[in-house]
C-alpha cells in the first residue's frame, strides 16, 4: 500500500479526477492479454509531458514502482504492474498533433490508437503500415514500446522501421527528445530504435514521430488451399525465391481451419490441409502480374483451391478466414498459450515439422497460423488447464517449441514481446553477456529500478556487468 | 608510449607480424577523410572475433585506450586515434561469410568493403542499397559504426535498416551477438540499432547480419537542368507530394555546377542554376510511368533541359555529372569543408537560402549539393585557409549552418557522424537530458573510458547522471 502522502502528491500533479485507489479501478487495470492479474496501489492518468515527468521524480525520489499502460492488449505482460505501485495510464494523450504531407511524418501521443492513426492518415493518401491484430485498441506508444508487428510487416518492415523520433520521459524524471522529423539524423545514439521493443523499461513514451509511405494504389488479395502443409510452406520459400515479395504471407495450418470449420460457416473443403493468403499491394499493373507469377509459382505444390478476389468485398470475404482464427481456437479450445516464434523463412517446414513432434511427444494439441512470410509463427498450444496435468504437458511443449525456434537460428519471440511470460526462457536465447549488457544499461538508467520493473529480465535487475 | 610489456602481449595474441609500432605504419593509421592527424602507439591486425576479445581484455586491465577502425574513410574523424594507444585495423577480417539466397539475408566479416559486397549478392540477383560515396573503398564495418547512407537511402533507408544482428566485442572483451538472421525479433533491447552510428564507441563489430532485397528489374535515369534553385526545390517537393519516392534524388546548386564546368568538359549550359538527377527503379512499366510523371511534374518549375537515359551507359553518362562534384570542388578550390546537414523535406528551400545569407554575412564562398530527397544537404564551405582570416570565417558560416538546420527542424549531420569534428557543436543539437542519457550508457559499458574515446561527447565521458 502507498502511503496516502504520495497519493497526495500525485493528486497534486494531475488533479484529484486523474487519481484513483479504488478497487474496481485497480482490477480494470491489473490484466492485459496474457490474463494474468497484479493490482496496482493507484492508477494515474496524466495529461501531459510535464505531469510525466512530476511523477517519475517523485517515484524515483520515493522508490516507488511506475508501470506505463497503452490499452493493455500485450500477449507477454508488458503493462503488468507485477511489483503494486503506479499504473501510469497514458490514454489521455490521444491526440495527433500533426500529419505533414510534404514530408511524409506524422507526430502523435503515445494514446492514439492504431487504427484511427491508419485511418486518418489513408484519408489523405498517406500509409502507416505496421497491423498488430489487437490494431482496433491498441495503441501507437505500446505498440513502439513492443515494437508491434503484423502481417504487412513481411514488406514493410515492423514499427520500429517507422519511428523516426521520441519525447520520453527517463526514469528519473527529465524530458528528453530523440531523433528527429528528419529521414537521416546521426547526432548520438540511436536511442530512438532503443526505446522501440524495450517494454517500458528504459523510459516512458510521451511523443512519437512517424514515417509515413504514399498510400499503394491497389492491392490485391488471394487465398491458396493446399493438400499439405508441406506444399503451404514450399510456397513461401518459392514466392520469396522468385523475388516476389508480398504485402502478407499469412498462413494457417490444417487444425487451424480444422477450428474455423467447427466454429464459423466459412467454406474451407475438406482436403485443405494448409491456408496461404497472399497479398500484393502496389501500381495495379504490377500487383496483377505479380498474382499471375505467384499462382504459377504455387500451382505444382498440391493447390487445392485458388480464390483471388476481384473487389474490395471480395478481399474482405477472403480476410474473414484468417480473422476468424482467434476466436474460432478460443471457441474450441478453452486455453490457449500463443506463442509467437520466428524463424528464418526458409525453415518454416522444418519448424512445423517439429512442432508436430513436439506435439505428439508431450500430447497436446498444437495449431499453428500467422506471418509465414517473415517465419513468424503463432503456435498456439491449446489445453483445458482444468484439467489435471495439462498445464505441466504445456509448459512442456512451450519450453521444446523454443527450443526447437532456437536450434533453426530464431527466436522465440517476433512481434509480442518478452514481458513477464518469456522471461524465465531469456537465458536460452541471449548469452550471459548479452544480459550483462542489457542490464547495465538498464541498470544505468534506472538506478532505483523503479521503472516497469519485473520485465525482459527475471534476476534482480540491479546487477549487470562486473 | 605503451610499455613494451604491452606491445610483448599484443604480439603473443595476434602473431609478431600483425602488430606494428614502426613510424610509417603509425602514420599510415593517423588520419581519415578529415584530414585531421593522431599518431596511435602500435597498430594491431587481429584475425578473428576471439583475438579482439582478448586485446580488449587487456587494454581493460591496462586501461590503454582503443581506435577500432575499418578503411579510414569517415569524414569526421570516428576512427581517427585522438590519444595514442591501440590502433586495432578490422581489414584482415574481409570475408563475406554466406549469401543466403533463400532467406535473403548475408554474413559478413566487417572489414569486407561496401563495393565488393554489393557486386557479390547482385551477382545472385540480390541487392543492397546503401551507397555511400565512399563505397569503393569503405568498409561495411565502418558504414555500419557511421550509420553509412547515400543518394539510394531517399528510398531504401540508410545502413541501419539493413542491419538484423551483430557480433561484436564489448569494452571489457565479452563476445556478444545482438539481434539475428530472422526478419523480426523483439527478445531484449535492441543492441544491434544501438550499435549502428555509435561510431565504435560502444563495442567492435565482428560480424555483421545484412537483410538484402530482391534488385529490381530496372532503373530509368533522368538529369534535369533547372534556370533555378527554387525551381529544383520545389520539383523535390511536388515530386514527393505526388506520392512517387524515388531511387535517388540528388540534386547540384549553381555554384557546384560552374565548378564542374571549369574542372570538367562536361556539358552544362549557361542557364542551369540547379540540377537533379532522378533515379527510379523497379517493374520496367511502373518506372516508364514514372518517369514521364515527374517530368510533367518539374516542367512548370524552370527546366531549362531534359534528359532521360535509354540505356546503362547513358545512365551512367549522367550520373558522370554528380560524380565529378568532388573532384572538381577540390580542384578550383584548395579547402572544403563538407557538413552533411538534414532537414525535413519541405525545407530544403528555405535551407538553400539560409545558406546563401550565411555565405553573404561571413564572405566565404558555399556550394551545395546531396541528397535532396531526403532533406540531406552536403553544405560545403570553401576557403583557401592559407589565407589569413578564411578559416574563421568558415568556422562562423559553419555554426550558423548548423543553426539554420536546427532551426528548421533538422539536423547537423544526416549521415557523417559526429566524431571529432562535430563534437563541439553537439550541444545545439542534443539537450542537456539526452547527452547525459547517452553518456550514462556508454560510462555504464565501458567503465574504463578505452574504447574510441574523445568522440560524439567532448567532455569528459565519466560523467553521466547525477
Amino acid at each position: 500500500m502507498l502511503d496516502a502522502r504520495i497519493i497526495k502528491v500525485l493528486q497534486g500533479i494531475v488533479g484529484k479526477q486523474y487519481v484513483s485507489t479504488e478497487k474496481a479501478d485497480l482490477i480494470c487495470y491489473s490484466y492485459d492479454a496474457t490474463q494474468r492479474q497484479f493490482l496496482p496501489d493507484v492508477v494515474v492518468h496524466p495529461g501531459n509531458t510535464e505531469e510525466v515527468s512530476l511523477i517519475m521524480k517523485m517515484a524515483n525520489a520515493e522508490r516507488v514502482p511506475v508501470f506505463p499502460r497503452g490499452a493493455g492488449s500485450g500477449f507477454t505482460g508488458g503493462s503488468l504492474p507485477t511489483e503494486g505501485g503506479i499504473v501510469l495510464a497514458m490514454t489521455r494523450l490521444d491526440r495527433i498533433l500533426q500529419i505533414d504531407e510534404d514530408n511524409l511524418v506524422a507526430t502523435v501521443e503515445p494514446g492514439v490508437v492504431t487504427e484511427q492513426f491508419q485511418k486518418a492518415v489513408e484519408k489523405v493518401g498517406l500509409f502507416y503500415p505496421p497491423d498488430p491484430a489487437s490494431l482496433k485498441f491498441s495503441t501507437l506508444g505500446g505498440n513502439v514500446a513492443e515494437c508491434a508487428g503484423g502481417p504487412r510487416c513481411v514488406k514493410y518492415g515492423v514499427t520500429k522501421d517507422f519511428i523516426l523520433g521520441l519525447e520520453v520521459v527517463t526514469p528519473t524524471g527529465d524530458i528528453i527528445r530523440t531523433g528527429g522529423a528528419t529521414m537521416k539524423g546521426v547526432v548520438g545514439y540511436d536511442l530512438t530504435k532503443l526505446m522501440c521493443g524495450s517494454e517500458g523499461t528504459l523510459a516512458i513514451i510521451t511523443k512519437i514521430i512517424i514515417k509515413l509511405l504514399p498510400l499503394p494504389e491497389a492491392k490485391k488479395t488471394m487465398l491458396v488451399l493446399f493438400d499439405s502443409i508441406d506444399g503451404a510452406a514450399q510456397a513461401v520459400s518459392d514466392i520469396i525465391r522468385g523475388k516476389i515479395i508480398p504485402t502478407t504471407l499469412e498462413f494457417m495450418d490444417g487444425a487451424t481451419i480444422d477450428c474455423v470449420r467447427q466454429a464459423t460457416d466459412l467454406e474451407l473443403p475438406e482436403q485443405a490441409q494448409a491456408v496461404l493468403i497472399i497479398e500484393v499491394d502496389g501500381d495495379a499493373d504490377v500487383i496483377s502480374k505479380q498474382a499471375a507469377r505467384i499462382a504459377e509459382i504455387v500451382q505444382p505444390l498440391g493447390v487445392v483451391e485458388t480464390r483471388i478476389a476481384e473487389t474490395a468485398e471480395e478481399s474482405e470475404a477472403l480476410w474473414q478466414v484468417r480473422r476468424s482464427v482467434s476466436a474460432s481456437l478460443r471457441k474450441v479450445n478453452p486455453d490457449k498459450f500463443n506463442e509467437d516464434i520466428c524463424v528464418p523463412r526458409s525453415k518454416v517446414p522444418e519448424m512445423i515439422r517439429k512442432v508436430e513432434a513436439i506435439s505428439q511427444k508431450h500430447q497436446v494439441s498444437i495449431v499453428n497460423f500467422g506471418h509465414a512470410g517473415d517465419g513468424n509463427i503463432h503456435v498456439n498450444v491449446m489445453i483445458d488447464s482444468k484439467i489435471p496435468g495439462q498445464q505441466k504437458r504445456a509448459d512442456a511443449a512451450i519450453e521444446d517449441i523454443f527450443k526447437g525456434a532456437l536450434e533453426l537460428g530464431g527466436t522465440m519471440s517476433g512481434e509480442h514481446g518478452v514481458g513477464v511470460m518469456k522471461a524465465p526462457y531469456v537465458r536460452m536465447e541471449l548469452s550471459g553477456g548479452a544480459i550483462a549488457y542489457m542490464k547495465t544499461i538498464k541498470r544505468a538508467l534506472d538506478p532505483n529500478n523503479i521503472l516497469n520493473t519485473g520485465k525482459i529480465f527475471l534476476e534482480d535487475q540491479a546487477a549487470g556487468l562486473s
